[in-house]
């Protein structure tokens, strides 16, 4: 039962499920779906799909993470980042708009499905840790400039294809002369007045009295608004005849039933994608739910996210939608709203099943310029340049890792960014710990505490040559250990004893040990005693396997205090 | 001045060259002329190239050693590995025995001296470092067994071919009826003479009487020995014509001058293959030196020693030659022949360069089985199982690189040997570093000092919870840090503050910086007071240019004693 119950975390909450607990939810489900379903026909668009896939893709995956998710409020469904992902990859193997294309954007969604359900039962979560938070921001950032610049074009009422920032800016430019007036005024009035519902709506309706929560929630349906206004406008004044594109037919009816592809030559040009937008929905998916349960004191369960994820993605698969994810914006709205369980998941899922089969005639005269200005608001959010400049400050090697994160992404594509932003940062670390920082250290006055004589004003012993090596010794630093001892010890006639303080020592691997097996012998045909001090236990533990004890002619000290003061060094 | 002497070495030792110098260096010269010859014709004919390539190779290198390199007794040519390497790229892109093949070898020496003088400018020599020593020796070991079945075919006089042991081995056993008698008797019998006067010839001269350094030279010469008398027999009893392969026409003459194809596609393909062999024989080459270096209170300057190799490996290119590096066995040769400066090195290349012009002739009847069994004699020596047995003792995780290392190598080629077993090492260091050992200390008692509660027996307080984590904070551990914290703190209804102890942490990068701050945050609101102590300067430098500070409400100790006292534990 526990095994069950960890598996399906609905069993934990649905037995207890009260009936406040339904209010709740259901206040909360009609409020994510106002909001869901243009945000859904928006993410469709630029995710080069028809719109109605963005609305399969928020339906049945929100039963299954309902089913199998251990986030009370995450809400699941097409988000920005993902979108623009599926578009690189699907734009990789079809044209757009092809049978192919929808094919290729529906395996996408089936083979992230199995990449993470995969990752659950091999306990591969931990891959998620090597996004290091400034590859992540700076793919977010990167993603949202290259979104908002691949709407802009929907704003202008032109056509205008890329996939780079310099092939969207270049494809503008060009095409700029050819825009649709009205068009340009639906789409600059319909972003004017989301910025403003965004920014300031929320302030004004409390000033006029208005509860907070209530004020929030009203700004937040600004999308609504717009999108009724622009619709009422195009069907009163013709625009569509006059050359303002509009969202068109939306079939409406259940999603279908689908298959993805099962052709290994397209899975194995899709499995790169697949794995970076698993990694990614995952990091942006856990992220927000733990925020979100933090806050209430609840917990989330890595591992289990993987798995209800990996079921939200083939159940979008199975029902004609795309790759999902947890998204920051409807889950902090899912949030706020009060869902106190995953069934609002399931009441939002009904809300936008019966919006696609009752309601899609509606949005036959939406404007596409309307759904781009929600995008473009949206993922102008998205943009941290404060955490650049905080990056910057902080660390070098982290910004720079961001940086090439931010540029890749926006001159060549996102998932050349992702990697490019991972591997720098990952080889950024082995680099520094191939050069540690070494510090040779004396007695801080009146205590037994040791530290780096160029900080401090510490008691050092001219016989006595103590160095803190401040990291784990392994391959790639192991010559420069040897190196440094030799170059330290050197023009030192007095020197009776080199001790190598070792606290932050936390691996001696074989190669190291050869290194310290040297440094030894050549300490010994100098004359030099060489000593270890506040070995760990761990480490220790090795070094008894090995033989480097019976030969090692020094003492290992249990504090260095102990060392200093056993060679001849003075008392506190 | 200072600049030129580091950029030529020479300069260094030329003016004070005297008289004893040279006698040492010329008796060092000609005795490792003796042992070069035979080992030059074998190694060309492993790499697969025509004997005289192998002489080539061993005379303008060894001069340009004597100007650029910085060790006094490294004797660069020829090598085993080096070779198989060059026999694996150059059968890649050419038909063995073709023009193209001889070309392709030749470009290799040239693009792998490039390779060397740009890692030297770029001060790239650290890379080398990445190479852990049990890579490097389950890469030594695998290529010894790799050459030495190589090799059997010329032992049996059949036709065999394969790059892998399982091809190998299927090509002996398919092959095997058609073993030649006389071949096979000659092949065995210099074997065994080769084996013997490895192991057995020098104690039995000693014990006659011999001076120990001259029975040394003298069971060093048996390869000379083991020619001069097979190429009596095959002259005396005719065996050319029973089927016995021998050498053949040796043009004799001075090397041509040569040179690479400056075919960009060809360059392409060779690249990758340059760059193994260059960090192969830059790791090889300075390993020698280093280790003949410290015997005479030496030091060689490993980023010189790129420039040296270099520049060998081109005048090797432009002389007709093929990839080279300092070698072991006759560097140890040069050094115990009591070579003073790289004169010897230069003396060598005459005494070779002789050799090519006056003697090949001489090798004409030498049979292919000699040089077989010469090579498996010096390969077989590289073979190390007890560093298998003693990684395998101290580290899993070295095992298990050196094991993938060595079952790559074997089953799948060279290249993909090392490379694989360099990714997986820095694979599995990553790996251990993103979960670091935590633990939870405790003050030993009549000392300043703090101890992991499960192994020593120490004083602690039920209301301060010190953990010391390590290992660096960056993005890999993070998450791990955070979940290590809350379960740790879970159901200690008694505490009141939580220390965390930093002595390992050598690095905190901005993901972890979050989960600092996420941390703080959390013990906040749960009113409990979290603290560090023993934060290192360079650390506690990163993190006064972040803003963590001014948000962070509590304290950092300069060591873990002082924050146990403040916080209300006992003292000593």
């Amino acid at each position: 039962m526990t095994f069950l119950k960890s598996l399906l975390p609905i069993l934990g909450w649905a037995p207890t499920y009260s009936r406040t607990d339904a209010q709740s939810d259901l206040v909360a489900a009609v409020i994510v779906t106002i909001m869901l379903v243009p945000q859904s026909l928006a993410y469709a668009m630029l995710a080069g799909l028809p719109p109605q896939v963005g609305l399969y893709a928020s339906i049945l995956p929100l039963i299954a993470y309902a089913v199998f998710g251990t986030s009370r409020a995450l809400a699941v469904g097409p988000v920005a980042v993902v979108s623009l992902m599926t578009a690189a990859a699907a734009g990789q193997v079809a044209a757009p708009a092809s049978a192919e294309y929808l094919t290729a954007a529906i395996t996408l969604a089936f083979l992230s499905g199995l990449v993470l359900v995969a990752m659950s039962v091999l306990r591969l979560g931990f891959l998620a840790n090597f996004l290091s938070h400034p590859v992540i921001s700076g793919f977010i950032t990167a993603s949202g400039i290259l979104i908002a610049a691949s709407q802009l074009k929907h704003i202008l009422g032109i056509r205008a294809e890329g996939d780079t920032l310099p092939q969207l800016v270049t494809g503008l430019v060009e095409g700029i002369g050819g825009f649709n007036p009205y068009t340009l005024v639906i789409g600059i009035a319909a972003t004017a007045f989301l910025f403003w519902t965004r920014k300031n709506l929320k302030p004004l309706l409390i000033a006029r009295g208005l509860r907070p929560r209530l004020a929030d929630l009203i700004a937040k349906a600004g999308p609504v608004a717009a999108i009724l206004v622009s619709i009422l406008a195009v069907v009163g004044f013709g625009l569509a005849e006059r050359g303002v594109k509009i969202v068109g037919d939306i079939p409406a009816g259940l999603p279908p039933f689908a298959l993805p592809s099962f052709d290994l030559g397209l899975w194995q040009q899709l499995l790169l994608p697949a794995v970076l937008i698993s990694l990614v929905g995952f990091v942006e998916s856990v992220s927000v739910a733990q925020t979100l349960a933090a806050k209430r004191r609840q917990r989330i369960v890595p591992n289990q996210e993987l798995t209800a994820l990996g079921a939200s993605n083939i159940a979008s698969a199975l029902s004609g939608g795309y790759p999902v994810t947890g998204g920051f914006a409807r889950s902090v709205v899912n949030f706020d709203a009060g869902a106190e369980t995953p069934l609002a998941g399931a009441f939002t899922a009904v809300g936008i099943l019966a919006a696609t089969v009752f309601l899609t005639p509606l949005f036959r005269f939406l404007p596409q310029a309307v759904l781009a200005a929600t995008i473009i608001v949206a993922v102008l959010s998205l943009v941290d340049i404060a955490a650049i400049r905080r990056t910057w400050a902080y660390s070098k090697a982290d910004f720079a890792a961001m940086a090439v994160t931010i540029l890749t992404v926006l001159l060549v594509g996102v998932e050349a960014g992702i990697t490019a932003g991972v591997l720098l940062s990952l080889v950024l670390f082995l680099w520094r710990t191939s050069r540690p920082h070494m510090a040779i250290v004396g007695l801080v006055p009146g205590t037994e505490h040791f530290r780096n004589v160029e900080r401090h004003k510490v008691v050092t012993d001219p016989s006595i040559l103590t160095i803190r090596v401040d990291e784990s010794l392994y391959f790639a630093n192991a010559r420069a250990l040897e190196d440094a001892i030799y170059d330290r010890i050197a023009d030192q006639p007095a020197l009776k004893h080199v001790v190598l303080m070792c606290p932050a020592v936390n691996l001696i691997d074989a190669s190291a040990l050869e290194s310290l097996e040297a440094i030894a012998h050549r300490l010994s045909s100098a004359g030099v005693g060489f000593h270890l001090s506040e070995v760990k236990g761990p480490v220790m533990d090795a070094l008894k396997r090995s033989d480097f004890l019976q030969h090692f002619k020094g003492r290992i000290f249990l504090s260095q205090y102990e060392a200093f003061t056993t060679l001849g060094g003075p008392a506190r």
